[in-house]
């Protein structure tokens, strides 16, 4: 056997008597540090600042439960076929925070970051916004961010997200790109559309230095609690059974009759 | 569509201006919760005292990153095969979060609670102790949370989890009973055989009253979050083709010589 | 890295210019095996005869469809959130067919098994029968492969299975117990419980020579099929935000009412 | 509840006495149907055609089974950490069969049906070849399908498949060009770039009346039954944790040594 590559991960190593993580002895970090931090810590490489805690953690808060969506749904009818398998129903649960949900975080970051890394230091942001509305405008494509099926006038988390933001010294350039984005689209759709949770959270994640990738993963770890949440409900009080005989019964009554 | 029963969930719902979560306005959590009371909150029903939260973060803390795992490997070798998908690799790592790994947290849990449920208030719990590991050894059955395959002679969470426990003020009979199952099990075995960290965690969720079935979950929450790490690590440094690699290569070497 | 144990399979290796599957070059299987019996050779490590190519395949046409089962809807609401990832659809539909679903036909083959295994050659068939029906009633435990809440009188696909299997030389005494288990649990408890078809599947793995362990992953085989046929369905006529909009909208109407 | 949209699916529906599946009754499938050919129903809505079961139950055996790969190695991983799911197992392995694996058929069979399907009917098939080729080398990317890193010269599969199309009528204007690609896009390299077995079966895919989006489809549905066997194998003979062992201890070297 060949060996052509070292295997090794910086995330953790241990010995008989030490368990290192990201470089600190993680007896040292329990008790220290809490889970929000610990999980800056595994994606950074770096325990945060208390301003960047603040922010990181309200962004996580944001993400982790929205009541009966298609993935916890998706999860409890998992669950009501493989009892015995709670990681199962969490993982069936995941398995939908894809480009369609978890997406547009990742997108509306994509955005931001890959227009300030082109832009020159001066640059004003209100040509940069007015270019991007332009160019979705004219492919015919949403921009990610914006506007709320269900919230009107506005989603009310992003005058609270981009208020920590601010409050903790961490409102930038990406936040302020945003917010000229959705001016400059309500102007050209002639519609209000403003900055919905995903479009905030991500714009923080640009000033908190996060690469865009990072946004689908903050969707899937913030999830994974609420999911594990709605399984401990449905064992109290199963709906997916009744979800299931719904949609049955329904579909059996159209075969039958057309 | 007969309807036989509501579909209704109490974890969070929406209206047009406020998104209510465990009955709280999820605009007053954001930037005044972090997000491992967030997860108490989700899986409580209410917030922590300071204490569980401290309580709660570190056994939190202390189930996220344990390095090259076979759930990590997992993960890293399923994003090798579908790089569009972050929410597979981590949902693939997650699936191996099962009894033999999440598992004993549970176990241990189960043990503890359920002896202490069916004790009197004055059960002297040596005896309660010495019966467990009885019971084990007669059915020739492992009892989980005690030992360490690597970390000799004492896996150094235990010791740290206790103490944090301890300074809470909830070091209450189920991590007494552990003990006492460690004691009693070192001198029926003969060997020294001292509480792990996944036993320190069955013991403390007993004293934070949650359900033994909450163990697994606990895992698979903290877990995904070091599967992204995983993950990310892996876009950087990929290892999974070297590891594919070696393994087909010595299993076709052997299979062409044998 | 020291190796304690060699790392090969006999599924598959292959050279340059060979690939070799279960001892067989696949070259000369392609265009001369079906998918069932393909199957088959996977799982046993020889091709089927020409009767146990019969009976196997209609076990597993069997298993294929069922129409808007939890799996399925779990499949298209995964679907629905990540369209990128059609296999995270269909392994969100799998990781349904658990205990609860698959597990029936592993249970009934279990009971079955075990009972033959043990018995004398020339034990009376009835009497194994009646101990069965006997220690699940003493244990308050339902009987698993009998009974059917849709199909009255019988499920229908029993008595093709069986027939088949009679057809083909293969029905024994795993099939004639299951039969008999069913006549002495429908005396025992005053109401008609025939065998239905995941207890006639149960019988006939048997008469395969099949573990019984093989009865999930049958089930799971058999699946895939039809849930990628339901992501095609979805694609061409979404229900999956149907389905989502239903339930949403009813729990937040009893969430803001109640 | 407001109901906008029927909810119904074509692939099956059932009464008391009858399950219906694509229009059939199942009962007369079950014994006069193979799997392979039940697969071909259900995502066509027909039975095939015998020169069309043949070809297609050529293409999906060809999927089923590679030896270790990464897929493979993730399905064993997980069952070890989660023995009571084997749904969760094969699952894990499914969740790899994305762009990277699976994808390359659907690419080659996207190519081949957008380039015919825009071309004229009396187009010159190599004037199109070697227009894709020029595009992906303008582009740098490479033409899926081609070319293959183990099998030399060329991938044994191939000229079997192509065979079996011509040998049943099938082989038509997809392979040709598939076949033209190939040697354009050999002079235009200078190198050998044979057409692959995934190359031939995004070809065959359109010789079919297949879209291409089911190409990923077929793979999954194929993989399922290795990743069954994969596990019983490793019930038999485990691989998984001398994976983890020498994965984690070089890793473990690594850290402490550099």
């Amino acid at each position: 056997m060949s060996k052509r590559k070292k295997l090794k991960s910086n995330l953790a190593w241990s010995t008989t008597d030490r368990i290192v993580v990201q470089g600190h002895d993680l007896v040292d970090l329990i008790g220290n540090t809490s889970l929000g931090d610990f999980a800056f810590l595994e994606l950074r490489g770096r325990l945060p600042t208390p301003a960047e805690s603040a922010v990181f953690n309200a962004i996580a808060v944001t993400l982790v439960e929205h009541g009966l969506t298609p993935s916890a749904i998706a999860a409890r009818l998992t669950y009501f076929g493989a009892p015995e398998s709670l990681q199962g129903a969490v993982a069936a649960g995941i398995l939908g925070m894809g480009s369609r949900f978890g997406g547009s975080i990742e997108e509306a970051a994509q955005t931001l970051q890959e227009a300030l890394a082109s832009a020159a230091p001066d640059a004003d942001l209100r040509d940069i916004a007015r270019d991007i509305v332009a160019r979705h405008q004219r492919a015919k494509q949403p921009i990610a961010g914006l506007g709320h099926p269900i919230h009107k006038p506005a989603d009310p988390r992003t005058a609270r997200l981009f208020a920590i933001a601010a409050d903790n010294g961490l409102s930038g350039r990406h936040i302020e790109l945003m917010q000229l984005i959705s001016e400059e689209a309500s102007a050209a759709y002639g519609r209000d559309l403003p900055v919905n949770a995903t479009g905030a959270i991500g714009a923080i994640i640009g000033e908190l230095d996060f690469p865009w990738q990072v946004g689908r993963g903050l969707a899937v770890i913030a999830r994974a609690i609420g999911l594990v949440a709605h399984i401990q409900e449905e064992l109290a009080e199963p709906l997916a059974g009744e979800i299931w005989s719904r949609v049955d019964e329904e579909a059996s009554e159209h075969n039958r009759t057309d």
